[in-house]
């Protein structure tokens, strides 16, 4: 845990003004042992926050100073030095830029860095240049970045100073998947993932396909090979069964502004419960006939409930909802994500579904998380 | 076929007011062969199409004559005799509700049936409780219903006078499923299906869950479990099959209008090819290294590209676009249905994406496509 | 009115794949006397429609020959003689954009001229200096071009070979006022225009504000002050009311795809019977009391219903609905024109209330519509 | 100011499961210095808050003890006793609802009540009747509440018991003409005000034209005589005036979640500047000619800069942005106001364009601020 004596936590954020710098911004700004110092932005330096964004009146109105609303730094004039008093640095770049952010501005950079990029994810510098398609620029700093997903890596997390903050879509399937293999019950195979995101997810891209006409009444899946977050939800996977995990993994895109819905489907197995092999092939109709295997499937579903339920039973942030199916509505505006369940006795494939908010617990809320775990502070502050 | 010798084919609609009736009604009016004779609704009996729904304006106002303009008939005063002189009856009623219109109103017609309801999809009266809930009025029927999917039915189609409309969904995954199953060089396994649909696919329901306020900027899956229509695509995948296919279907309501999305992942093999057992398993790095398989992949999607080419070559409502993926903005306020796929490599799983409107092809445009083919004309009529 | 005597018109569309040139290729496609023999495009030149386009393969899919396909022409190449023997043709190009594309390819054109732009509809070149910055290049042909609002010009637009295709705002608000001014019972003063589009509206602009996110559940005003087609509408309503006209006229932009949504205001009198000064005065507390003057503004809803009744009783696309208010979804996707009004009698406001789909009654669809009548067929051809 | 010695205000809410109790209950649910200690709902009585409306799990999981989670309370039950430890009640309840509930229950209450339904709003009981359509339960107390309006009325509220929180429209209305009439400079007449609101608006109605089919990309006008908003406003600009003011109201419903947008039109004149009757008619033309009255427009755009800058520079939710055009989105989820003005010299028309969050500032946020004021605190407090 990083010592904070100041009254304040004194933040940077690059990459300040996109959709995720932007929400950062203004969860930082309502913190109560927070606050931007220097909010990085290649478009807006020199401009203030009202003035580019006339939302973040709702925070600086009323203040009779104007010079207390804050300003976007320009990259002009900025330097190593710049963040001498800076406690933590958000970097919320494209991939392949937070890396060079650090390599040119953080070399001797003494505080805590929390990458909302992906660039420092992957432990392998081999499996980056494979999935980004680049050869990265510190690999020597891969190993000293902690994978920031608290709920699974929250004493890591505490006692280090370099933090990847998760992808959104990885932060919604690891929190569904996590209890399954950490629980050493269950036998999981053919992970199949498809799961669906707002646009915001996309970032502030002018292109024709992201334009207005383009995106509403619309939808479509994208990036059906090769998404870049397959390599992270493997990797973690993989770490948590002790084993090499593959996935199948397809995005779409949502018309709506922000949320994530992931439909994760994967083969459940009891290991040790001596399941006979009828299993996975009984239909209802058997059951109707009253013959039937109810009670093994009964017995998944009770242990799927139990291994949930405890998993998240005090978690601040994930809420396990059973058997109901979560709606992005739910969890939209929070740092909240929702899982829920059903277990598909026909099949015996188990579909879960996990919800959350793309800008807040998909990126800028669960960062604002990690630097509270970091510094010391309850996960919560700032997040309600 | 049937004859027709009058001018233009005379049809009737039960359940003309809801969101299918109403776009049939519309393919109708301007459909060069045929016209809407009755139009029986529950709740708009004796009102004006037009004072009704004005959008009916676009197609019937100008004409002098008030007395032009279709009225809504009520179930008062409908009797079987009604119906003495119409070709075609379409039923558009909620399940459960179009066999009973059947019984009551057409046991002596002599005309076309077409039931774009779900009532005999199914051909085991036993399936119909199952998954329905409730015994089949008329189990003796269900053996001379056609399965109206033209692009796979189209002679059965021809040659009969009842014809049970498909689902949305069911058309959606059918299409796209149906050239891997008749092509004999595939082993097709662990179906799994993610659909998502328009909002006008759950009907006109007086429902807190479907008021603008709950389902805008809102997403969340439905009916995991049991959803009726995984009895009807496996009905049909068993047939084309030869054997017993299961699936796995889990579908979704996207807060938009019309149009259906269908993920369907697949384990694909190739049956006589001799594939090592490295399929399925190779990743890109080895490709990377240039040792790999990438020949029989390169096999694999060759032929799939060369099956589904081929098999929709000609077909007037459904479009392959290869590797291409479909968005439902494409295929909206169209009878069209597009197919695209992507094979993963690293998975061994077949993407197959399909688009379809709900209303159209998915409905009322399928409808209309079997009722041209049962009166012998060309397919296209009245569904540019 | 223009002689065709090849079996079908051939159609030039320039600027054919923004919103309105992709409408207007649409229309065409499925019109039984014209077709496209030419579609400019400066961006996807030599590419096919369906390929830059997928949603024509609802057209043009099923044909087995794919020469059959129609391509996208690049300016590359394109001359005066590219026009020889076209019949039509259409400019759906930005401001300025159109009279550079007269001036340079149709200064010996034989056939007709239809500019869905908007440089034809000024007639005085001051005004057109004024409201779009620009020296006109083309002045003496401006007294050449009929302003094309076929409720109002019909006999001028058969006998003319030069259209100016109304703006979507004035087709919206000219229909809607036209008739008070026509009829000389009425003194209209005080013309305040509220109006509301959607998004395709603005054109196809690679813009942070037209991004989905920048749209989507948002909603402002725009323009406030000198929008251009404030000179369009003082200018036709002048040349209505034989003299100046003046209004204010305030446009705003809303979160859908299409359609216009004009709320007119505007103090109405009766001009001959004799209303007392207390018309516009009472409230209807006194109405309750008693006293009132209900029967002069019953005079005047009457009268008012009166005007607009027989105006467009025969009118093929424009539909009076009396005291119902339109929606925009009545007429998105048709060429239709709803207008409803109020009469609020406790300030003696007129509210007037139209409706139409910007892309078709105002561009596309209208230029289709004034093209059947130049070629003498019914305006109706290929409008359904 | 009510004196509270306790720790924390204890809050009653009646209609607490609508849209804008809900909204209330997040409210209280994170403010520093209140808390809901009864949430009334008709529909949800003994239901956990989290069970009925999962997004509350946001506020309340993690928390271990399961009894801690507020449940809705029954109107079985419910009698004036169960209010004797409440500071404050809200009111959340449809028209002529609230004085029932204040009739049925509050008769012998201490505290404070703030009614965010409609019943307190108008102070003739004959105003009541009239807009209303009803006689009013508790004409005795119209009297005793006073209009929360806090940028107008603040020291009225902080001494009062009984508020009536303005609709939604009027506020957005009010905060922008006030600074007008209160300002003796500016003659105003024929105010025009044409407002748009999210759907959330409508309250949570199960009707076929609130379901999402029927308003997803549709716009219309509503209510376009006599809305009930009318009288509320014209009664608090007539209060402002010192004389009866008259407006012209038209409300608009937009196919979004939250948000209004209300263009405001009335003609300005300044009353002791001798401006010359020219005035409202010079046009552009002659401005570039030079020869014209600019600076007398300009002297009105200053004077209209400067007093609203004055008037709204230390509010702490009323922003005016000059001759920027506010968006809805700039402000849903706050509880900001937003104005911006543009002043229209061809006519002599003002344009003032106005922003908030229907269930914010323009319900469940003003009432909360209101309450901070009764109650001594900051303004802002529990609403950043």
């Amino acid at each position: 845990m990083v010592k904070n004596n100041s009254k304040k936590i004194k933040a940077a954020i690059a990459g300040s003004s996109g959709y995720t710098g932007l929400e950062l911004l203004k969860l930082l700004a309502v913190h109560p042992h927070a606050e931007t110092a220097i909010a990085v932005s290649s478009t807006y330096g020199g401009i203030s926050l009202c003035n580019a964004f006339p939302s973040f009146y709702a925070i600086y109105s009323g203040s009779e100073d104007k010079n207390d609303q804050p300003v976007f730094t320009s990259y002009e004039g900025l330097s190593p030095e710049s963040f001498n008093s800076i406690d933590v640095v958000f970097t919320c770049l494209p991939a392949t830029e937070s890396m060079e952010f650090v390599r040119k501005y953080l070399g001797s950079f003494k505080g805590v860095i929390i990458d909302i990029g992906s660039d420092f994810r992957l432990n392998d510098p081999q499996d980056y240049l494979l999935w980004y398609g680049k050869k990265h620029a510190l690999p020597d700093l891969l190993g000293d970045f902690v994978y920031g997903l608290p709920e699974l890596n929250e004493d890591k997390i505490k006692s280090s100073k370099m933090i990847a903050n998760p992808g959104c879509y990885p932060t919604s399937v690891l929190l569904a998947l996590a209890p399954l293999f950490l629980c050493k019950n269950f036998k999981i195979s053919e992970i199949n993932i498809d799961t669906k995101s707002g646009v915001s997810g996309a970032g502030k891209k002018l292109k024709e396909q992201y334009l207005f006409s383009s995106l509403n009444e619309n939808f479509y899946a994208y990036s059906p090979l090769m998404h870049r977050h397959t390599a992270e939800i493997e990797q973690e996977l993989s770490k948590l069964a002790g084993e090499q995990v593959k996935i199948c993994f397809t995005p779409h895109l949502l018309p709506l502004d922000r949320g994530i819905f992931s439909s994760i489907y994967c083969k459940v197995e009891l290991k040790y419960n001596n399941l006979p092999d009828t299993v996975g092939k009984a239909d209802r109709r058997q059951d109707i006939a009253g013959e039937a295997s109810d009670s093994l499937f009964n017995a998944i579903e009770e242990k799927l409930n139990n291994v949930f339920s405890s998993f998240y039973k005090n978690s601040a942030f994930v809420k396990f909802i059973g058997n109901n199916i979560p709606g992005i509505k739910d969890v939209a505006g929070t740092n909240m994500c929702f899982i829920g369940f059903s277990f598909d006795y026909r099949t015996g494939i188990l579909k879960i579904f996990s919800v959350l908010d793309n800008l807040l617990k998909g990126a800028a809320g669960q960062a604002v998380q990690n630097m509270n775990i970091v510094f010391g502070y309850d996960q919560k502050e700032g997040l309600h």
